[in-house]
C-alpha cells in the first residue's frame, strides 16, 4: 500500500484532503503542528479527524513559530480582523506552509512515502502567497533536488487536491466521501472547546461554504452567527 | 543598515559564512537548530562562535527531528560511519536544509531581512543533495513565491557563498576575516567538550581542508588524527 504524509490542521480544508487521500488507497500519517498558535482547538480538532479518517499515524510536531511573532495568528498583540479586507492579511504567518511542507518532507523521506497531501485552497481563502498553485509546483520541484529520494528518481508530489475548488465544492467531496465536518474547527480564535467565534475571515469563508453547498453547518459558535 | 539571517551549524563552514555576510555590511542574526543531533557540542559552539562575530541576535530553535529518525546523526541505532564512500551517506538527514532554510525564512521574513546565509559546500562536502547549487537556486525561487515579500517584489537571496570553494579556500578566507576556527565543531560525534573523533567524514574533510590551506589545525581531537 502506498503512504502519504497528510498535513492535517483540524480545520475542513485538511480534513477533506485527507478523506482525499485515503480514497485515492494511500495509507496516510498524518502530521499537525503545534506552532504557537492561538487557536490551539484546532489541535484537538485534528486528534478526532486523524482518529475519525482511519490514518496509520499522527504526529503533532511542536515547533515555536510564536518566538518570531509577525503574524495575528501567533502573537497575542496583533488582533485577529473581523473581516479579511485587501491584501494579504495579518493573519498570514511567515512561511508557514513552506516550513510545515518541509517537515511533511522531512518525515516522508524516512517512512518511504512520495506522496504529500494539503489542504490549500486558492480560491475561498485568505489571500496568502503559500496557498497558490505556482508555490506549490515550485515546492515540489525544490522537493525533488532536496532529497536522496529526489536524486534518486523517485519523484516527490505534493498533491493539493483542493486548490482550485471553491469550499461549497470542497464540502461537497467531504460530505461524499463521508467526512464529520462537526469534527473539524477552523476558527483563528476558537475557544478551549473549538467554538467558533463566527466573526474572522475563517469562519466567514466556512459559514458561506455551508451555505452554497446547501449543506446543513454543524459549527458550534461562540455568539451564533 | 541591510538585516541577514545567518544559519549557523557550529560548524567552520557556517562560521566563515557569517564571517562573510559581515564583511558584505549585513546587520546578521544567526540561527542554530537543536534538531536532536547527537554532536550537541556544535550548539555550544554556535553560541561561542555568534558571540565571536559580532551578531545583533543568536537563537537556537528546538526542531524533534530525532523524532523522524531515518539519519545517523538524529538516530543513536545508526552508526556515524569512520569513512564517506560512495554516494549519499547514512549522515544524510532527510529535509535538514530545506527545514532549516525554511525557518530562516520565516524569521527572515518577519525581521525585514531579504538575504539568508548558508554556509553550504559542493566541492569537500559529504554528498547530500541539499547542499547543491540547484537545490539552493529552487529553494530561493520557491521562497519568493511563499512569502508577502516576493509577492510584494522584495527579492529574497538566499546566499551560499562557500558553495564552490574547497574546504582549503574556504579556510583562507576564514582566516583572512578573522575567524578562530578553534571555536568551532565540525565533528558528527564531538565529545561534550568539543573534542573531535578525528575520524568521520567531517572530521576527515576538515583535517584535510588545514592541511591543503597550509594554517595550523586548532582542532581538539579525543583520540588525536
Amino acid at each position: 500500500m502506498k503512504k502519504s504524509v497528510v498535513l492535517l490542521s483540524g480545520g475542513m480544508d485538511s480534513a477533506t484532503a485527507l478523506a482525499m487521500a485515503r480514497e485515492q488507497g494511500f495509507a496516510c500519517y498524518a502530521m499537525s503542528m503545534d506552532y504557537g498558535q492561538r487557536h490551539l482547538a484546532e489541535l484537538d480538532a485534528a486528534r478526532r479527524v486523524a482518529s475519525a479518517l482511519g490514518v496509520i499515524e499522527h504526529r503533532t510536531i511542536p515547533i515555536p513559530l510564536d518566538a518570531f511573532g509577525g503574524s495575528a495568528l501567533t502573537d497575542p498583540a496583533i488582533p485577529v480582523p473581523a473581516s479579511g479586507g485587501a491584501g494579504i492579511p495579518v493573519t498570514y504567518v511567515p512561511a508557514r506552509n513552506t516550513i510545515f511542507l518541509a517537515l511533511a518532507l522531512g518525515w516522508a523521506e524516512v517512512l518511504g512515502a512520495r506522496d504529500i497531501f494539503v489542504g490549500v485552497n486558492a480560491v475561498d481563502y485568505s489571500g496568502y502567497p503559500d496557498c497558490r498553485p505556482e508555490f506549490i509546483a515550485a515546492f515540489e520541484e525544490m522537493a525533488n533536488l532536496a532529497t536522496r529520494a529526489g536524486v534518486e528518481g523517485q519523484r516527490f508530489r505534493v498533491q493539493a487536491p483542493l486548490i482550485r475548488l471553491t469550499k461549497a465544492e470542497i464540502i461537497r467531496e467531504g460530505v461524499r466521501l463521508g467526512v464529520d465536518y462537526g469534527l473539524t474547527v477552523s476558527c483563528y480564535q476558537a475557544d478551549e472547546s473549538g467554538c467558533a467565534c463566527g466573526r474572522c475571515d475563517a469562519c466567514r469563508l466556512r459559514a458561506r461554504g455551508f451555505q452554497q453547498a446547501d449543506v446543513p453547518d454543524p459549527t458550534r459558535y461562540q455568539h451564533g452567527i
